[in-house]
């Protein structure tokens, strides 16, 4: 009989309290973990496995929202354990392991997966304590670890995590996490693009104009001004989550659905996004940040840290040569939503309207990450009336409407039955976290330096600075959102 | 000062009533009738001008339930003229020229449109009486005839008949009404194909897997039992609005909206219909007799006429060739609609189901041309959930949320301004009408005699016989309809 670990370094923390025991809960109630899995927490706070137990009951029904009574946690937190301890105290980690052997016993295989839910500055310190006490040996069973973001804060920290991690972990044992590729609309633009026959015909530089990726917030920094001042938007949403999205909607046809043929298809179009030349980004990059910034706590006075980006990638291949790309996030927007755009070309010839030489509503594909999930594809249709006047409208299709009985599950759950399963798919790989470091990196540029972008004051509910809209008029472009008109 | 004639030969006859007073009706109140515009009726019921007014006050209302106070009617009746008279009464129709001519006064020009809505037997008489008297003489302004189906009934007498209109009227003098092809769904067609990038690179046997055009009625024969015994389901509904659709889905790309491209293109594809040679009909066309119609009032009790029928028809072109076309139509069917279904074919590569051999759910569009007036195009999309199972979803255009406030003409409101204007686009050609004979001749050979086509039995409220689905299962597909299940 086998036994698997499931072990929390940050056990008492915000993510862990959100998203990680909730999600665990779920995943329990759903019959979806391993059988005679433990969840270990270890953590600097004093508890014992009881106070732990107690502590998590308020936290999950206070932090996540989670419905849940006390028998009904009772249950689940039979399985629940605590560790107290610092990452670099080698005795607490080996507390840590005796305390997994005894609830392994003699079960096997004993497979066990660490989960870094700490700060970044301890990601080493964990890694190298799981080298030194053994615990990362296969010897009794698998072990993986996952590792939150941000993986390093640019390319050479990343660089060096990685080979970090390398000295302890195989490559297959490492699952980082980026928990966007877990929402089910962003796993829907596969099966979008390649369960249909379709739209693969039309997704390329012959029929699509442009593609736009919005992921938008309309919170502020508040109370994480002081990580968020050290972070930006670029480390905090391009260099992950739109990076990614990109991958997703510009990858070639991958074989397969396995992780190494979506990896590979991935990387292969983060390798081809152009480089900037030194200097060059400012044209391409907008960065902004929103006024009262710096009044937030935790925010340095003269913070010149970006909250805003708009950007405009090229794609240098066969299929996307020319076609722009263009990805923009923030925070305190103008409207919470992600949507990705893919904005077609016009009519080669307009028989309705011979005389006008203007490209009337071109086709416009959206996918609805969040929150109208869905898809909305605009096209041209007949007003009803005498002539032939034409107006564009839009077909949609709603999940809510679709799948009316079935809830969208959280993206954690899926993420972390995945790692359970070994299954990487929908994880980063580490020449995928070097290739967009590598893209991201002259937009971190400090923005006084020779290279450095100017950082540009807007609105709180607004669409970032004015030249974010600037960047798209300059190609006769502008931005496009077509989710949020209904529900 | 100009004036304008309407005559209608029939003018107290059903779609009088039913149709074109209605019509003219809305035309005028949308002040959309040219000025000084008079409609004269001519039929064999004695009337005086006031009488006529008072009755199709009355018709109006009763037949077609057309809103209107009396006051109403008595502002649009005072352009509202009759004159009593047989079609081949020689001094009657001078009658009526007569009152033309008094009523047109010194204006120039003095425009006059022949309404035919008689019998088709006497539409050779009507434009010989036109053309004994001078009345369809272009003297003193344009003379148009608008001729209602059928038109012939075989390609001899359509050939006929054609004959005889052309000498008296130019070609672009005559009118061939299909009331299908004033729909809004069904110019839309058009403005679906050719206002929009995506659908044209799809609109090929590269993409397209076959196309499935459903005109049902749930009605039966009723209380036209005697006119439909000797018209039939192919006559009636087949060589004019089905073919018509089919022409409209499958024509090229014209280089303008005008008249003559859009006819040019249609002939182009009902030219490119293979030919049945005799006795091949059978093979690929079921005709089918609904029970209980030997016994509806006017019926020959030993009747073969078919009440519906689905055909599968190819289109020898470089776009077309190998993709079939189902057409079906019928009375007393389970549902009244029509719908355009263009089924895709399969993704040519199954990435996330590589071990099924079967082609899951192709692309499927459909354009609903009533009563649900819209489009769905059902895709493949995730379950939410973990793995990657898909499930086809529809994303839905509806004329009703789009166009809330604007009703969708009645097809006639469009067909009669365009004839007084002038455009014959939505109106058939000669040629069109002998190609379409020519295509469903086969159809109408008796059912007993060498290449007869038998005519099976089915149930009312069903789909027909079971050989229609058999036709479709023999190519291994099925009748689809997607646009039914909404609303």
């Amino acid at each position: 009989m086998s036994a698997t670990s499931f072990v929390i370094f940050g056990a008492t923390g915000d993510l862990a309290q959100r998203k990680l025991l909730p999600a665990l809960y779920h995943l329990r109630g759903k019959g979806r973990l391993p059988p005679n899995m433990r969840i270990v927490g270890f953590s600097r706070t004093p508890h014992t496995d009881a106070s732990y137990r107690d502590a998590m009951f308020d936290a999950v029904r206070a932090t996540a929202g989670l419905q849940v009574t006390r028998a009904q946690w009772a249950a689940f937190a039979r399985n629940l354990y605590y560790v107290p301890g610092d990452l670099d105290s080698f005795d607490r980690m080996l507390d840590l392991k005796a305390r997994l052997e005894l609830l392994e016993g003699k079960r096997r295989p004993a497979d066990r997966l660490f989960y870094l839910s700490i700060a970044p500055g301890l990601y080493e310190t964990a890694i190298a304590s799981l080298g030194a006490t053994g615990l990362a040996v296969e010897d009794t069973g698998w072990r993986r670890i996952v590792v939150e973001k941000p993986f390093g804060r640019d390319l050479e920290t990343a660089l060096r995590l990685n080979q970090v991690v390398s000295t302890v972990f195989h490559e297959k044992q490492v699952f980082r996490i980026d928990h966007y590729l877990g929402k089910e609309t962003v796993q829907n633009l596969l099966v979008f693009r390649f369960a249909n026959a379709i739209f693969e015909p039309l997704w390329n530089r012959n029929y699509v104009n442009n593609v736009q990726i919005t992921v938008a917030e309309t919170v502020t920094a508040g109370d994480r001004g002081a990580f968020y001042d050290q972070t930006g938007v670029v480390r905090d949403m391009v260099q992950n989550h739109l990076l990614q999205i990109l991958a997703l909607v510009a990858m070639e046809p991958p074989s397969t659905a396995d992780a190494e043929s979506l990896r590979n298809k991935k990387i292969d179009v983060l390798r081809a996004i152009r480089h900037w030349k030194p200097g060059q980004a400012r044209q391409h990059a907008v960065l902004g940040q929103y006024n009262g910034y710096r009044r937030e706590k935790g925010v340095a006075p003269d913070s010149a840290t970006p909250t805003s980006v708009a950007l405009r990638l090229y794609i240098d291949t066969w299929r996307w040569h020319g076609v722009p790309f263009y990805l923009r996030t923030g925070k305190a927007l103008a409207q919470k939503l992600s949507e990705v755009v893919v904005q077609f070309t016009c009519p080669p010839h307009r028989m309705f309207s011979p005389e006008s030489d203007e490209c009337l509503g071109s086709n416009v594909l959206s996918l609805c990450l969040q929150p109208n999930e869905g898809a909305h594809l605009r096209f041209e249709t007949k007003v009803p009336d005498q002539g032939m006047t034409t107006q564009p409208v839009d077909m949609e299709f709603h999940y809510q409407s679709a799948f009316k009985d079935r809830a969208i599950p959280e993206a954690y759950e899926r993420l972390l039955q995945d790692a359970l399963a070994g299954d990487a798919s929908l994880f980063i790989r580490s020449d995928q976290i070097e290739e967009s470091w590598r893209i991201v990196e002259p937009l971190l540029a400090p923005p006084g330096g020779p290279h450095g972008i100017p950082v540009r004051p807007y609105d709180q509910r607004s669409w970032g600075p004015d030249a974010a809209e600037s960047l798209l008029e300059q190609d006769q472009r502008s931005w496009l959102l077509t989710c949020g008109k209904q529900g």
